[in-house]
C-alpha cells in the first residue's frame, strides 16, 4: 500500500497515519523524495481502507499488489519524465539517444565525440571513468580527473553527461560532474551503493543485472525511490544465458514487460545486448518499435583503436545512419500506440 | 568444401571428382536436391583447390569454413526464395505473414479463421493437428481428419498451410495435405525426422529447439538440406532461460546473425517467443524491423476459448492492427536495409 | 486420481467406475501394464472419494495432486525395482553399474569391454549403435548390425545391454536385442517414441533433455507408463547452462528432487554430466552418494582413440578405480539414509 | 608471469627486474601480500626466461599462462593453508565445517548456537549482521551492534566467527569481529570491495556470482590477492538457471574444477546450492565426496522461526547427523584421492 501525503502534512498527522497503519498489523516506511511524501505499507492483512483513508494529511491511498511498490505503475499511471534542464527530457513522449565511448580516453576523443554528437542533435553523452574489469590488470579508467575534464568539454557543448558510479564513496567526488549516474549490471544489487544513491538529486539509471530478473532491477529501483529520489531510468542490456554467438543474450521482451510493470523510463542498450557491432544498430531499432524510451549506444571516432569494448563500438558514420534509423523507427511506434 | 556439380555431369564424373576428393584427405558426401547436385567435401587438410577445379562436371568449388555447409552464406550469396506456387512466395524482398490457431479445433472455427486471413491478405495459415504435449493426458489435436477438413477448407480459398510433423511415419500421411511441414522445437534434433524431410518435395520450416543453439539450427537445417531438400526457412521462437517474466525469451540477436550466417529465410515466431498476448505486437515489430522474413503468430476468434495457448493468441482485431504494423515496420526495414 | 483396479476386475466393472469418473467431471484414461491395470483420472473438482471407493472391482484409489500421476511417489511408496533376469536388478537396494563405450566400434572393442567389465562384475554394458549427432557428417553409428554382433556377444558373457533408440521404426528391429531402451536427451520429448514404448515390455531409460526440467522428465515418463510400460528409469546427465568449463552443469539437486518425487529408480550419467574425463569419476561419486540408484559411464580400451567421446570416456583403469570408488561411497550412503 | 621475490629484495633490485619486464613488452604489478613479494608481468610475447632468471632479488619465475595469476594452480602446487589461530585451520588435509544462522537475531540464538557448535565440535560459525535483500522492506540484519554481542560470545566460547561484509564502509568497523568476510554473490564484482579487503590482514571467503563463471570467480579471488591478501577462500554456493525445482542449481562439477585451477581451499554451500532443507544434507555429502575443502550450511535450533532462510535451514538434530555423515565423507574421500 502506498499512502500519498500532502506535501505539508504535520509531523503530527504523519505520525498518526502511521499509527494507524500498525494497529491493522502494517509496517509503515516513511519516504521522503525530491517530489512528495509517502507511507509505504508492507503487509499481507485484509483491511477497510477507509479507516485510514479519511485521516488528515493524506492526498491518496493506492493498493499495490505487487511487493515493489513506488517504480510499479499501480499507483502512476503517468509516465516519469525527467528533466536534466536545458530542455533535455528523458521519458513521455520524448526519445532519448545517449552515446559515446566505452571508456573516455582523452581529450582529443571527448572532443571528436561532442564534435560528433552535436552535429546529430544528440544531446546526452555516455563514457567510462571507472570501469569494472573482470580481471585486475585490465585498464580501469581514468577516474575522477578524467571526468572533470570531460565534464568542462560536454559543458561548454552543451552536452548532459552519464557514467557508471561503482562505489558509495564515488557519489560525492563525481557528484558535480555528473547528470545521471549509471549503476553497472554488476552492481544492480550492491544495496548499499542503491541506498546512497536515494539520497541524490541526479537522475540515476539502473542497469539490469548480468543475469538479473526484471524484478529485481524494480527491487533495485525501488531502493532508490525509496531512499529518497524518483529519478530513475532502467537499462535492458541483455541477460547471460547459454547462447555464446552474441555477448549478451538482448531480452526484447523486456521492454514491453518493464513498459507495462512501471512508470520508469525504459532505455535500451544494444551494444552491450548482442555484442557485435554490425548488428547493434538491428537490436537498436527492434528495441525502440518494441516501446524503449531510448537507447543508449557505444560510438567512437575509431572502434579499432578504442581502449575497450571496440568490438561493439559504432563508428560515426555507422551512428548517424543508426541515429536517423531510430527516429524514423520512433515515429512509426507512435503511430501504432 | 561445397563442389557445386554441373546437373548433367555424368556418373564417371562426379566418381572422378570423389576420388580426387578423396586423394586429398577428404570425405565426400554426395547431395542431390531438387535444384542442383553437390558433393560436399568434409575434411581439415589444405590443399590445391586447382588440384580438383579443372576436372569435368564441376560448375563450382567453394571453401566453407563453418562446419555446416549447405545452408551457409559463404557459397551462396543470393537468399534462398522458395515458391510455394499461386504466387505465394517466401524470402527474398517477400514479407511473409502466416497466422492462425494453436490447435485446430473444428470446421467453424477453421472458417472464421480462413474468413479473416483472406480479408486480411494474409496467405499461409497456421494451425497444429498433431500436438506435442508435456502431459499424455493433455488434448494431442485432431490429427490426419482435421487435416484433410482443414487442407479441402483452405484450398478452396486460396490458403496454404503450415503444420507442425512429430514423426517419421506422419510424413507420407500428412504429404498431400501441407505446404510447408513445420519441425517443432523439441523435434530440432530429431534427425531421424529431419533425415525424411529431406527426401520430400515440400518446404520445411524448423524451429530452434527450446535451449538450442543458432548453429545447432543451421545443422538441422544441413541435415534436410544434404538429404536433398532446399526448400528451408529457419524460426527463431524464444529460448529458455531463468527469466520467468515471459513463457520463453526471444532472442532477437538471433534474427541478423542467422541473416547473416546462411541464405535460408528467417521467420520469427512472436507468440511462444514472449507468451504473453497483449505484448506479442511488439516482439512481432522487432522482429521485422530486425531483418526478418516473415512472422508467424496465432490468432483466434476467440482466444479465451482456444483449445490451447490461449494466452499468447491475438484476437482478429488485435491480428488485423498487427498486419498492418507489421508491413509498415517492414517497409521501414526496407528504407534502411 | 489414480484408481488401481483389481487384476480380474471385469470390462463391465471398469465401465462403471470409468462413467462414475465422469459423473464427478473427471476424465478417464484407462492404462493396463505389464503389472496392473489402473484408470488414471484427470480433473480439479472436489468430490467424495467414498462415492467412487465402494465400486466393484477397485482395489485402491490415490488422490494425486501432481500433474504427472502414475510415476509419482505419491500413490506407490514402495521404490520401483527392474528385473532383467538372470539376477540382473535395478533400483531398491541394489547399485546399479552400467559401463561401456560412447559408440559401438567393431568386434575387438566390444571383446576388450565385455572382459573389462566381466572382470569387474558389472553386469550391464553401454554403446551406442545409433548415435544422435549435431552433423549430418559426423560417424552416425553402426546400426542394427552392429547391435546383432554386441548382442551375440553380451549374451554369450551374460551381460545385459542398454543402447540408444533413435526412432520409432527403430524399436522393433531392436527389440530382440536390448535390455534397455534409452531415451535420448533430444529425444526426452519425442512423444511419439515415448508413447510406442510405452507398448514394449523392455525397460526403458528416458534421459532428461537437454535443457528439460525435472518436471519435464517426469512428464515424458508418464507417457511411457500410461502406455503400459512400467518397467523406467530416469537418468540425470546435466543440463545446458551459461557455464562453458564444463560440456554440461551436471544438476547434482536433481537426484534428490527426483528421489523425492517418484518411485522410479534414478541413474546418473557423470561422463556426460562433466564431460571431463579427469572429473568423472568425483561427479560419480557424488551421485551416489546424493541417492542415485546406479551411475551410467563410458569407458574403452583406449579413450584416445575412441570413435566418439573420447574426451569425457575413461580408460580400463580408471573404471577400475571408480567402480571400486562407487561401491564404497554407496556403502556409505545407506550407512545414513 | 608471476616473479617471486626475495622477501629481502631492495627497491633497487625490484626496480631492475621492472625495467627488464618492461623491455621484453611485459607490464610489471608489484604485488605485496602477507607472505611474500610478486611481480607480476602481464604480456603475451615470447621470451627467453633467462633473460631476467638471473637477476639479482629474484626467487623463482613461473610462466601462468592463464589470464588470472597468483590464485593460479600453475604456479603453486601446494594448496594454500590458513591458519585462523587457536589451531583452526582451513584447507590441506583440513576439512572445516562452518554453520550457524541465515541472520544472527539476538543474544538467546547466538547461545544456543554456539551451545550446539561446541557439542559438534564446529570451530566456525557464520551468521549474517548486514542482509542483502532483494525488496529494501524486508529486514537487513542487526548490523554492527549485532556482530559486537556475536564476537563477544564467540570468543568466550573460542569460535571463529564469518560475516557477510556489503561495502567498503564495513570493512574497518567490522575488522576486530571477524575472522573471514564473506563476499556475497552479489558482491562478486564488486571490485573496489575486493580491492580494499586486499589490504585487510583477514582472511576472505569470495562467493561465486549469482550466475558468474568458475573464471570470474578465480579472476575476483585474484582482485584480493593481488591487492595483497592471500589467505582467500571460494565458496560455489548455486548458480542460477532455468530450473525451479531447486533455489538454485548446485554446480556440484565447480568443485573439482576449482580444486584443478587454483590453490585456494574450496567451500561448499548446500543451503543455497538447492535451497530445500530436507535435501542439504545429500548436495552436502556429494561436495565433501567431490573434493571440497569445507562445507557451510544454514543451522538454526528452529528453521521455522528463523529471520531468514527458514525453508533451507537445518535443526540441530539434522545438523549433527550432516556433521558426522560429512566427517566419514571426507574420510571414504580421503581414501581415494
Amino acid at each position: 500500500m502506498i499512502i500519498q501525503l500532502e506535501n505539508n502534512a504535520s509531523e503530527d498527522q504523519i505520525l498518526k497515519v502511521k499509527e494507524s497503519l500498525e494497529d491493522i498489523g502494517y509496517k509503515a516506511n516513511e519516504v521522503n523524495t525530491q517530489k512528495g511524501k509517502y507511507l509505504i505499507g508492507i503487509g499481507k492483512k485484509d483491511f477497510d481502507i477507509r479507516a485510514i483513508g479519511q485521516l488528515p494529511g493524506i492526498k491518496d491511498i493506492h493498493i499495490v499488489s505487487d511487493d515493489y511498490k513506488l517504480v510499479s505503475n499501480k499507483w502512476k499511471v503517468n509516465p516519469t519524465v525527467i528533466d536534466l534542464g536545458n530542455g533535455v527530457i528523458i521519458g513521455g513522449d520524448e526519445f532519448a539517444i545517449m552515446s559515446g565511448p566505452c571508456s573516455i580516453e582523452g581529450e582529443e576523443q571527448i572532443a571528436d565525440t561532442i564534435d560528433f554528437l552535436k552535429s546529430q542533435g544528440v544531446k546526452i553523452m555516455r563514457g567510462g571513468v571507472y570501469k569494472p574489469r573482470s580481471s585486475p590488470y585490465s585498464f580501469r579508467g581514468l577516474g575522477i580527473d578524467g571526468l572533470k575534464l570531460w565534464y568542462k568539454m560536454a559543458r561548454e557543448a552543451g552536452l548532459k553527461i552519464i557514467t557508471e558510479v561503482m562505489q558509495v564513496s564515488q557519489i560525492e567526488e563525481m557528484h558535480d560532474y555528473v547528470d545521471i549516474y549509471q549503476v553497472g549490471a554488476r552492481n544492480t544489487q550492491n544495496f548499499n551503493l542503491l541506498d546512497e544513491l536515494g539520497k541524490v538529486d541526479k537522475a540515476v539509471m539502473i542497469k539490469r543485472g548480468i543475469s538479473g530478473t526484471i524484478d529485481e532491477l524494480l527491487y533495485s529501483a525501488e531502493y532508490v525511490f525509496s531512499g529518497g529520489n524518483e529519478k530513475l531510468l532502467l537499462c535492458e542490456r541483455g541477460i547471460r544465458t547459454y547462447e555464446k554467438a552474441s555477448r549478451n543474450t538482448f531480452d526484447i521482451n523486456a521492454i514491453p514487460i518493464l513498459k507495462e510493470k512501471t512508470h520508469l523510463p525504459v532505455i535500451a542498450d544494444p551494444s552491450h545486448g548482442i555484442g557485435i557491432r554490425k548488428h547493434v544498430g538491428e537490436v537498436a531499432m527492434a528495441s525502440v518499435i518494441a516501446g524503449a524510451d531510448g537507447v543508449i549506444f557505444e560510438s567512437h571516432s575509431c572502434p579499432e583503436k578504442a581502449y575497450s569494448d571496440g568490438q561493439q563500438t559504432l563508428d560515426f558514420k555507422e551512428s548517424e545512419k543508426l541515429i536517423k534509423a531510430m527516429k524514423e523507427t520512433h515515429k512509426l511506434r507512435k503511430a501504432f500506440y
